[in-house]
């Protein structure tokens, strides 16, 4: 048995907090700072690697932190999880999303079947569903090919699979693999419905229902939106719609839907997008062999994580530098600036990954902890972020550490040379000048042209945004949370903390108010 | 002559320090919190009204944050803005976005002309280009309407554009004024205008240029990519293309472009919606007319940031609690949180207009400021961001000040009744709950469901999303950020923060590298 403990219970992190820190602007200057860069790098899968040249760690605190993950034996729970023991305590769940795209342990049994085996016929089933329609099988009511797939569906049933869908749209279209465009409606604000339900051809849509439990409030809600509008349109609903649920929700084996495909309550919303609820729409959109591509990334990338020595698994040392950044340097932020503007809503996806993973404040026995947990993720594209709150970042009072992202191709391929260089270039020259600036800084007599340095930063860099690359870029980030988790004790996996809100809403709507409530009820015409 | 002090020499901010702080959830509960709601309550423009009932103040906390304001002469500071002093001090400039919506004072004379009158000038000469554009009188070669216009630029030229048109141009499809679809390339990366220039018909698109100096590497790139995509299809780019620039740059009185429309130095990027900068792209897709409204509901906003009482002035209000939660409560971080689709890119504007302004460490003497200035700015729509990062912000270790935005009616008039309410309803009842949610809490003896409350928000209500409601929220900001940058005694108009990096970035291009940068530009392939 793997021992549960507290961050602050380990010795290694007492060890760690007493130690030397890192003066960044030292270090990194000169042939030094060359050398660190050179050293201070990780391969990842799928040709991508993680570098943590301008982290604030060096060889001591390094050291410290492998005696930390060893300590705390987080790989020992990495193993509990994947071999399918309880590990979502909060809901007695299993945690079984990388099962979706490999095996690393024993087989896991559940509901009485091997999960690996269930996930993976779910697979199959989406792709034969997605060959249908793509080959002309499985039409619309004119017997026409449907040419859009839109998504309805809310936080991990939308943020995961947009991000992913917009990061290899335009890849897609390169390599002649685009099969469907897609949409997705999410929020309950009734202009977002409409305005999808404006923008495309209903006539040649298949929506793609997205529920665990099959009464997610804003889901059902714009599910009758939809089916008014086909209604209005004069089509069957049920000839435009397929179900991603569980099998034992109202939405499961319903003549409502063309079709239902299945996931389960051992796979969160946030680590879904290799379940179902990525795979339907992803396979409609690209063609499921793309959408196995992106499996194979993300196994790849799990597979990493099995090594045992933490300085050579990227997303544990990206995980313990972060705790580092947390607990002993005192930062309360992360920012997620990847230099690819088909990333540009991957850091809101992470931002639901990390936040609602570790934003807690009790451990997993639910005791209160008494040191931060989760940091608050924010992020943009580079070089756009640049152009925008750099400037904080560079000379604020609040010191954000910076995981920067970078690949040395474009996706498209067109490009155009300017001042001999080309724009592809130009963005990879602006990555490699932001690390070493926030790192080093620059003096100035006039201190408002000053800069501090000092600003720890990591880059994952590959060749090329691909659905591979995309799912080991993925996997990294879902395995560095859990590694998190791991570390603060707490529980990654449930979010009790979306619950209460939910329960005011319902009194508001039911006008079973009183207090501030029902004033702000009047003051928003409700 | 006002006196530009620091924040932390201010008598009222020692005594402000002194001050009882609020527990949030004992004043919210009951029917104490019902009157708190009704009377933190202050009217803005355009029905818009600001309510701070949530936030962790009390009637001696707001007298001492008035005696604040006083001592820190903001309005005063305002005035000498308003009428023409150089309050940029770091770049020696005027700084006059006001200007472009109204007059506040005296007549502003610069570069020998009345700068309003400058402003007016361009306003009509995009409102002329503009209806020719609409009644086909300057069409394409084949002498074809214009359907598409295309913004050329980054930071300041692309986020504050880009955020307002998307807020509006659901309401412009509804209300019939959607002149032309318009679109935004900002970001080096090559893949953003490939994508951009696959998605539109080039034949019938015109593209307008952003750049103040004339020399944004982005923009210059972005525009060689679009002169490209021109010139293989045929096109004569001269035909295609707009302006908006500085009277001195390059770009001005340049036979390349069809016009040019001018900004000038005294209108910072993130300032510069209100100017030619959002003028001419917003004129285009939704008409001048609804740009004048735009800029009506802005300047009815800059008129109440007059208001001599502090706690009737909802934008200085706004500015004072945020300086009371950064500097006394010690929060460093903002979210914004409207539960508007439309305004889905708002905060993104909000990032660089606030953390751009206002990330600064030394004051407008270019002296080291010792507490902190301004907050990371973050957030997402609402119901959306419920399903992603609000665990943290609920039960989190790190408490986030809120910012919520919130309309009684939808853009667009469509919506479906489930169980008993609207969507528009369950958007509305969301917002109430949430704040009622993050402030008092709720008990439970497993600590895991509990909720400490304790979380500070305010919100703006409005009656619906339109030009002139827009207008007012961005006018609100603008100068929340202003009234935030006299209180802490910086500079809130330049942004050497952002120099640096260019600096590098050039170095990198020619080659000119050693060290960790020489060993970074290995890595990324240039």
């Amino acid at each position: 048995m793997v021992n549960w403990k507290n961050l602050d219970q380990l010795d290694a992190f007492k060890e760690l907090e007493s130690l030397d820190k890192v003066c960044l602007p030292c270090a990194m200057a000169g042939e030094n700072g060359a050398e660190r860069v050179k050293k201070y790098c990780i391969p990842m899968a799928q040709g991508l690697f993680f570098n943590y040249g301008a982290k604030a760690v060096d060889d001591d605190i390094l050291a410290s932190l492998a005696k930390l993950a060893d300590e705390a034996e987080v790989l020992d729970k990495f193993a509990e999880l994947y071999n399918g023991a309880v590990v979502n305590t909060g809901e007695k769940r299993l945690v079984l999303h990388q099962l979706c795209r490999g095996q690393l342990g024993r087989d896991v049994m559940a509901d009485g079947v091997n999960k690996r085996e269930f996930y993976v016929k779910q697979q199959e089933r989406i792709a034969a569903f997605a060959k249908k329609v793509h080959e002309g099988e499985i039409v619309n009511a004119d017997g026409e090919k449907f040419t859009t797939v839109v998504q309805i569906g809310i936080g991990g049933s939308d943020l995961g699979p947009r991000a992913i869908y917009i990061a290899l749209e335009n890849w897609a279209r390169k390599n002649d693999t685009l099969k469907m465009e897609a949409k997705f409606i999410s929020n309950v604000d009734p202009d977002d419905a409409a305005a999808v339900l404006n923008s495309i051809d209903v006539a040649h849509s298949l929506f793609v229902l997205v529920s665990k439990s099959g009464t997610t409030l804003e889901t059902l809600t714009n599910e009758a939106f939809v089916k008014n509008a086909l209604a209005e349109a004069g089509l069957d609903a049920s000839k435009h719609m397929v179900a991603v649920t569980s099998e034992t929700s109202p939405l499961a084996k319903n003549e409502g839907y063309l079709d239902a495909f299945f996931m389960d309550d051992y796979i969160g919303g946030r680590y879904s997008s290799s379940s179902a609820v990525g795979g339907c729409v992803l396979s409609l959109a690209f063609g499921p062999e793309v959408f196995a591509q992106f499996l194979d990334g993300a196994a790849a990338c799990d597979k990493l994580c099995l090594e045992k020595d933490p300085l050579k698994n990227a997303a544990l040392l990206d995980a313990l530098i972060g705790v580092y950044e947390r607990n002993v340097l005192g930062m309360s932020n992360t920012a997620v600036l990847p230099y690819s503007q088909a990333l540009s809503r991957f850091p809101a996806h992470l931002q639901q990954l990390d936040m609602e993973s570790n934003g807690k404040s009790v451990n997993r026995f639910g005791e209160p902890v008494d040191y931060p947990t989760g940091p608050i993720i924010f992020g943009e594209p580079g070089t756009n972020g640049q152009h925008s709150f750099y400037q904080l970042l560079h000379q604020g009072k609040t010191i954000v550490p910076l995981q920067f992202i970078g690949f040395k191709n474009s996706q498209i391929g067109t490009d155009v040379v300017i001042e001999g260089s080309t724009s592809q270039q130009k963005l990879s020259a602006n990555v490699a000048a932001q690390i070493v600036a926030f790192a080093t800084g620059k003096d100035d007599a006039n201190l408002n042209k000053k800069f501090d340095g000092g600003r720890p930063s990591s880059i994952i860099i590959g060749e090329q945004l691909t659905p591979a690359s995309l799912g080991a870029l993925l996997a990294h980030f879902e395995n560095k949370v859990m590694f998190q988790g791991f570390l603060w004790n707490v529980n990654s996996f449930d979010q009790e903390g979306v619950q209460l809100g939910k329960v005011l809403a319902k009194k508001v709507l039911a006008h079973d108010t009183d207090g501030a409530l029902a004033i702000y009820s009047d003051l928003l015409g409700i």
